[in-house]
């Protein structure tokens, strides 16, 4: 490789570029550590799995403790920095991965359960959803946060008037309890695309999808390793079937969307012209004392902007030739992370932007004012005639009742 | 508007550059004459919903025939072209299409009930879902009926021993039927994939998404129009939540990347000096009367190409701020139909590539004894030895279960 | 094929979904018509550049004649949407066409010089490239027209103040000139991208990029070839080297950033809350009376969400394997005509909406008072105070000497 | 903000995801070290341009040289990793990094030059284009080796028959040095396409674009900055013209494109049945000892795979409203890095790659000796009959006489 070594500066990335998931649990659960512990975990459930099916003795059961020893204790680390230099070799991190743990579980020949049957595809892919399924549970814990309270919000505001726009434009009015309500809506959309992922699936087809070494046992050992680690097994390798990516990319597009939507209303709301909500703690400005930024919502916004264009390389990679790919996998790692962190960040601060949101009365006040002399006004909206708009709020307050009798079929961003 | 007219060229676009889906029935049901059908069959299924929950007289029912005669009546039919030209000054087509339907009507007093209470993106995300709605249909139809090729397939080809490929390189045996039942599984996933978006959700949100002048009764006003029209009632309106449009999107790409999947295949094992399978018939050259090219194959790969960044444009306005937004919802529509027609035409001629897909026996034997030579053998690949790969195709064979009972869970493209 | 034939419902698109280009003079340059005229062009500039160069025959000029008639006698004319039903089974449009042409041209052995040596690729890129090259003169008379009028309205508003936003928070005042003078700019940078893509390159590398059966005389062949059509000639075969569909993309995308930069600013300015500045005529509404919706930005604003995506799939295609690839190239077609179609609305409706642009000196002043009264006070906004904004707007008015004397350097969208 | 800090695993990204850029000079010069270095040295460079221009005393150099301490003393270094956690609040790095600065340098009424009359973003957008700067002279550098090598190869292979293959079947013959001149003109253009951006602008509009703090000196103040700097200094503010960045992915993605081609053509050689070409090292398998993998080029093409997609986000954040954009800017900056750090890795791959390249003599014999008894052959490829390929390879080697005199105008991935 042209890389003979790390040259003087140091190349980490802690987010400085990202600051929508910089400091976030989304960073810390998807950062390289985080990759190399799970990768361990797999071969270690690896072994484990072989033992438990009868394939590998139960005196593999010491090499099986050495390698989950990388996983807690701090002299068995492995750096990552070092691993990911050792990687480009031969294309992946599992090969050296697979020499380290070799090395430090000794020189017997028990060793040999070590990533016993596995591919290197199989480790990669069941890290990754691993991570995933740590990223995917705290993007739901906030997610369902935001539920909470924006479902507090649509009651409270269920028939207070404010100013609707489209395309720019003052309409007609509305209540913001219907304009939160379809944040409620979407954001509890975005719970269920993710909910009808999980558990997500472990690989483990070996060298070519088909565990060849396992013999007929292919279909046990990855039941007993799937379950070990809390994933689900597959029908049948995916090493070249690329539906949990695929799912997994569109669910995070998904959740991108639903708290970028309520960031885009943010950001036209707060806009100083019509100063309808600000948040809790405006964003400060390296130049301008009086200003106070929307800093979340840009960075939310920031998040859903990149989100899509990712998404379209994990489906362009889903077109996969043959039993593994040249090229169209390796292409997957690195955006789907940056999925990950993108709506893990995004979601954590929409929690934040939500529970913090400052509306003020007077503002939306006075805009509907002007939209009530446009209208031609003597008009005033009381809570009759926002009869309309309460009955929606109402609607959909009363349809959280899951996905299998939601009326709203076919509209999870799936 | 900057233009004056259409200049001296006439300007439609019938596939030239899309042999994909020219000519397919995907095509059909997407053209812009598809488009002014499914936007009439709206407005008179609003029409009669207004009536049966009595909003409307049973009056408007004249009115309501009138305009499904544009339906059917070819003295009424409405020029697309002509009304594309209309549609620019006031950036949508239901503008001079409501003109023309209450022109065509009569001037009576009842054409104020065409249109009533509906705003032009009802009508416009009302109609792409009824041509979204037939699309899938032929889309399910035409993979059902690759399902059901390739579950021969796999049988049949079980144990019969070929190459397994990793990147590009011969890597170890596996069967034939193993390499289909990937095939298999991937097409069932995208199956499921649509099937999961079904029925698809009508739009009646209003102006604003109050549905205003229903008064109390939008809802019902809602569920008698989505039910008229064979569609689904969402929760709330989805003018500015585009779950709907999003997870069509998605389960588009899917289909892509399982039909893609099957054409990549086939490219990788039908070059010359593989030549394990060839199309039916190959497709011919403008300049060597010798080749036989694997036209299908490359079509449908060129139709997976475009499917994921069409998708990224749709996921990118899924965030759409406000009642109704200034420009996202506007850059959905084209590509939107343009993925209806790839994936349309992409899946008719997986199922002709498959219908005539011709292995050579002594190609697939030939690479066979390659990789035996480099394996280092004597070995003869037998039934016994291949047990493996058929445990594999028979636990793909016995997984047709559906969504409910599936193991495979997590894994649909959704 | 799965086609049997055109299914019921004509296919065709006249822009139904897409006002931006609708009726527009890019949607007539780029229908299958032109498109079919541009290849027929090519195959006729083909047979009098082998005369030219000697390897053809000048009684081959008969035949020429009648390749040309194609381009003009109604009665020769192609239907495009029969051709686009006929390239389905060789996977593109040429192959048909050549039969036609041929079979039109009589049964003499003249006909042999139709299509001679080149292969589908060199008619349908080059085809393309004329299409292209009409489209961008037409672009670059709007774009040229923009910037005439920007100029005056920078020299007009130099000194005006208005407020400056940022992240859409009232910022500090800037002029009315210097925003406009950064459009003005932008502008420019997008005339310069087109400009140093002309001419852009005729293909003829026969089948294989060797141009064999010209043997020594390829490189005259093509050069007669190309000045025929006004392109240029490339030093090799581009069938797998993109270079030109990319830097075309790039162009295109550019010019939708120039003026989807300026739909941008409108669409702030044009809210009501803010109202700065409105459209001559505004859109109206299928629902609401007192609307005026901002279409023309509106429209700009959909095609600048859709080119960067397109131009994703351009970029993607531009890895080609071997001498012609087996899906990237056909993945190209589609994108590349709705980028032009994109561009050049959006182009149009650019022009057209600074044309009728008006500002509204009232709002202006009204939020600057409030910026005024935010910055803490009596400070009045005179013409010293604003030359700073004045400065720059006299260097950006300075700075248009064209590309080689550009002060900006590396800055074009090139 | 939601972090309460950084949790407990550690979220350092190093490549692990990544061996396409893992170790790599690009990789050290975009890591988050680099671009703290790069803003501290822009900061050094305003303050030295202020004393300059006269806007700031002499005495303000103390403080120009406390800030340059912080890019050569280990003790004033500043964690980035911590920066990126403060960056949060205020949504970019430069509001924490000044008031470091600040504090290091003293209380002294001087630092107030720190960061005078600049705004984050001209920081951050001159810092990138540092960064920028530093990869592309390092991936001309790479090109450059690889145009030499590729020149030779041309010449040695001018003559030397190989199979032509157009959608994966054997074709024609042509010669490998015509292939590989391919490559060369590819490469040149990639040349081409960087160094008409060099150099890249700095940034110093200040808050709203005016430069307002230094009154008429603006321009005056940003030429003496860009010059420092070794940048250009644009005409205007480019804060929300994005022509700058927008011609840098465009370039970035034309690099991707020509070494992706090339790794595209190794793969399909490199191919078992195929065997045309290999890599000096091959990769090895975490489970099959037999394997060689043509890892380099799998890297390379999962490098090009990404870079499109990741200039779509570029592109659709080309579009930015008033004079900053609220997310689509900071939407830029991680695809920018990542898009650096891709074609930096995949060009150093690339020169190793072809270094090391391997032509299997027997095996271009036999592919071709399978082709001549295709097209019916007794026919034997003598040096006469590549006659017509040879003639395009002298002219590709001819050709190389830079932008000016270059026949191939409008080729480059401009």
């Amino acid at each position: 490789m042209s890389a003979t070594g790390r040259p003087e500066l140091p190349g980490g990335d802690f987010g400085l570029l990202s600051p929508v998931w910089a400091g976030s649990r989304a960073e810390s659960l998807t950062g390289d550590t985080a990759l190399v512990r799970s990768m361990v975990a797999a071969e270690a459930a690896l072994i484990r799995a072989l033992i438990q099916v009868g394939l590998a003795p139960t005196s593999a059961e010491e090499v099986a403790a050495q390698v989950e020893a990388a996983l807690i204790e701090p002299a068995h680390s492995i750096d990552p920095a070092q691993l990911a230099l050792e990687a480009v070799a031969g294309g992946n991190p599992v090969i050296p991965l697979v020499e380290r743990l070799r090395e430090s579980a000794g020189v017997g020949d028990e060793t040999r359960w070590i990533h016993f049957g596995a591919t290197s595809q199989d480790i990669v892919d069941t890290a990754l959803m691993l991570v995933a399924t740590d990223v995917l549970e705290v993007v739901l814990e906030d997610l369902e946060a935001i539920v909470g309270r924006l479902t507090g919000l649509a009651v409270r505001y269920r028939d207070f008037p404010v100013v609707a726009r489209t395309l720019g434009q003052q309409a007609l009015p509305t209540t913001l309890g219907l304009r939160v309500a379809g944040w409620l809506t979407g954001t509890r959309d975005a719970v269920q695309s993710i909910q009808a992922l999980l558990p997500l699936p472990a690989s483990l087809g070996g060298p070519v999808g088909t565990a060849q070494v396992y013999g007929a046992d292919g279909p046990l050992v990855l039941d007993a390793f799937a379950s070990r680690l809390g994933l689900s097994a597959p029908t049948l390798s995916w090493h070249t079937r690329r539906g949990p990516v695929l799912g997994l990319a569109n669910a995070l597009v998904a959740v991108g969307a639903a708290v970028g939507k309520i960031a885009a209303d943010v950001l036209v709301m707060s806009q100083t012209e019509i100063g309808e909500v600000r948040e809790a703690t405006g964003g400060t400005s390296s130049s301008m004392a009086h200003k106070s930024n929307p800093t979340r919502s840009v960075l939310i916004a920031s998040a859903a902007r990149q989100l899509p264009a990712l998404g379209a390389i994990i489906g362009a990679s889903a077109v996969a030739e043959q039993e593994r790919p040249a090229g169209a996998w390796h292409a997957e790692w690195q955006p789907l992370r940056d999925m990950l962190r993108l709506a893990g960040g995004a979601t954590a601060l929409a929690r934040d932007l939500i529970d913090g949101l400052v509306f003020d009365q007077e503002a939306l006040a006075r805009n509907l004012d002007l939209l009530r002399s446009t209208l031609g006004g003597s008009e005033t909206w009381t809570t009759p005639h926002l009869k309309p708009a309460a009955v929606w709020v109402d609607r959909a307050l009363k349809s959280d009742r899951g996905p299998a009798s939601d009326p709203d079929r076919g509209e999870a961003g799936r």
